[in-house]
């Protein structure tokens, strides 16, 4: 069966003061369309996975949340994370839990809170990734074409087209780079963006779990004792926090790319298919921006807000149902409001909202 | 006995959103010192005045705040108008009350939402003024001494001196002149700004009042045969919306300046009285912003509200208790919040903000 993963852990602390660690971007209604990002995440797959088989794994103080925006997906599929440890631990959890039941699982994996534009392509790219891996030990990572030298992306080297298929090798995965770097790597013309998608069987995400982090493999191995019983939470609570913090990236994907590895019993290689279905990780305020419509003045609102707008140009204004604004002479500014915070920044200064949100810490 | 009459009807739209029609500016601690401006007021009389005759003329709907702000008053000097007919008839409402029980009274009349620097100058000068009043026909207006050629304030032209005292008559009032006809007038030395603060005897007030508004007088003998009775509050919510809505300045004021009149049998003249206690009407944020302290780019935050500003000069700001804010990179805005609205205009749009109130209407 094919299982759809959704990581749903992170803070969204870019966005804030909309996104915060008590309620982050994933659990809401960005794009002011009446949809959350999570929920929209799960709209994407349309009906390609049952819901029994829809995962979430996310931060237990977000358990009430997914239940709420996500009634559909049954309550044993909601893993909770006591604290964060990155994505291996996270991915590990969902693995363990899946192979008891299904042990030829295919497993998509998702961030609970990008955006894209194109949903019929995208379904089309998720299939044919599907079909690549299924029954073999591949790992398959989506490549997004990149539009711009971006410098908050990893990068996805691609070697070598696999045969007939859209897939190629994985040579190597890049850091955030410099701005000359991203420069270099678009003009080099097969570099794609690490969006953090990915598909595996269940059972090539063990194997290469227990190659490279056997002591979180050894720690899922007790925990998964507990699965479904009643000590399950307790025993997830004591144990899961001594997994060491690693990304799944770093874990496994860099540790295979470039190689030739066996993994059980047959040849296991990490690949990439380049998607081209209009993707923004919605990372920041100005990746928001430019998913959302415009006035005649370059002005996106999230929502539909009681936002007044005057002599103002190449501003995102966001604020609360219950809030009114009146914004006046403002060129490229961030006004947001969320909660009784309130945020007004230069456009681009919004790398440095993480710290501003720091402020009154 | 000497009375001080506070008029604390306004709904100071300039102000918006700290100040609204619900709870207008009188009633708020603008400059954040933990009294409210009306409070303050009573406060700059000092002991001058017992509290039995203290009298405050406010909307019916305020009722509440002045007692709660203000409990010294007593709940029967405070004077309660069932809609807004400018000053004319409200000076009328407490002169025909004050005259029942005090017919020899004098009146210092104040608006309740200004602000004074220098108190002990401000009682010197309302105790001279009291005294050149008392037991005569004059009426006396407090004239502020112009620092700027400002275009929102009526001027008062002072004639020639009374004599030794400190006292001028008035040749003219002038309405709010042109930016070139203010500045004509503080080169000619002899222009006040005209602060709504004056001084006469109830029994002037009375005269003038029958003399040049028959009509409203006439409702007020009407009405002040139900005064202190039960029916009072059902007879001034019947006659006083009867009430030509007119300022005492065109009322009466105007009309006796530069002219030789008798009243009650004695000459009666208007005079006004040359100011220098550092006035501010804080009728708009500008005039707030000057009164406030500044930090060293110029910043001045109303009260000691969770405000982070950076990389900002020459800003106003103001929010709620509850509320937090950051500001970056914005250059003689005012930020102002209240109770879930919202407002960023440049500082020099400010007489806009009456317009900016209402798009949401």
């Amino acid at each position: 069966m094919n299982h759809l993963v959704i990581m749903a852990g992170g803070v969204g602390s870019r966005f804030w003061p909309m996104s915060r660690p008590e309620n982050p971007k994933q659990f809401i209604d960005v794009l002011g369309v009446g949809r959350t990002l999570i929920q929209l995440t799960v709209d994407r797959f349309g009906k390609e996975f049952a819901p029994e088989n829809i995962w979430v794994v996310t931060s237990a103080k977000y358990a009430d949340k997914v239940k709420a925006q996500l009634p559909e997906v049954p309550s044993a599929n909601i893993l909770l994370e006591p604290c964060m440890r990155n994505t291996a631990p996270c991915i590990a959890y969902v693995t363990w839990k899946i192979k008891q039941i299904d042990p030829e699982a295919t497993l998509v994996i998702s961030p609970a809170d990008h955006f894209v534009v194109n949903t019929e392509e995208f379904r089309r790219v998720i299939n044919a990734g599907v079909n690549f891996v299924k029954g073999t030990s591949n790992i398959l990572t989506l490549g997004m074409f990149p539009t711009r030298p971006d410098t908050g992306y990893g990068y996805i080297q691609a070697g070598d087209k696999e045969g007939q298929s859209e897939v190629c090798q994985v040579r190597a995965f890049k850091e955030k780079p410099q701005l000359e770097v991203a420069k270099q790597y678009l003009s080099e013309g097969n570099y794609y963006w690490n969006a953090g998608l990915f598909i595996w069987d269940a059972a090539t995400a063990e194997a290469s779990l227990r190659e490279f982090e056997p002591e979180t493999s050894a720690l899922f191995d007790k925990m998964s004792e507990s699965f479904g019983k009643e000590n399950e939470r307790a025993v997830i609570d004591e144990l899961f926090p001594q997994c060491k913090s690693i990304s799944i990236d770093y874990a496994v994907m860099e540790r295979m790319s470039g190689k030739t590895m066996t993994m059980n019993g047959k040849d296991a290689g990490v690949y990439v298919m380049p998607s081209d279905f209009g993707w923004s990780d919605l990372g920041t305020w100005g990746s928001l921006y430019t998913q959302l419509d415009k006035d005649e003045h370059g002005n996106a609102v999230v929502g539909k807000q009681n936002v007044c707008i005057i002599e103002s140009n190449d501003c995102i204004v966001r604020a609360s149902d219950n809030v009114k604004m009146v914004l006046q002479g403002l060129d490229g500014y961030i006004v947001a409001e969320d909660n009784n915070t309130i945020l007004v920044c230069k456009k681009e200064e919004e790398q440095r909202i993480k710290q501003f949100s720091e402020s009154f810490k």
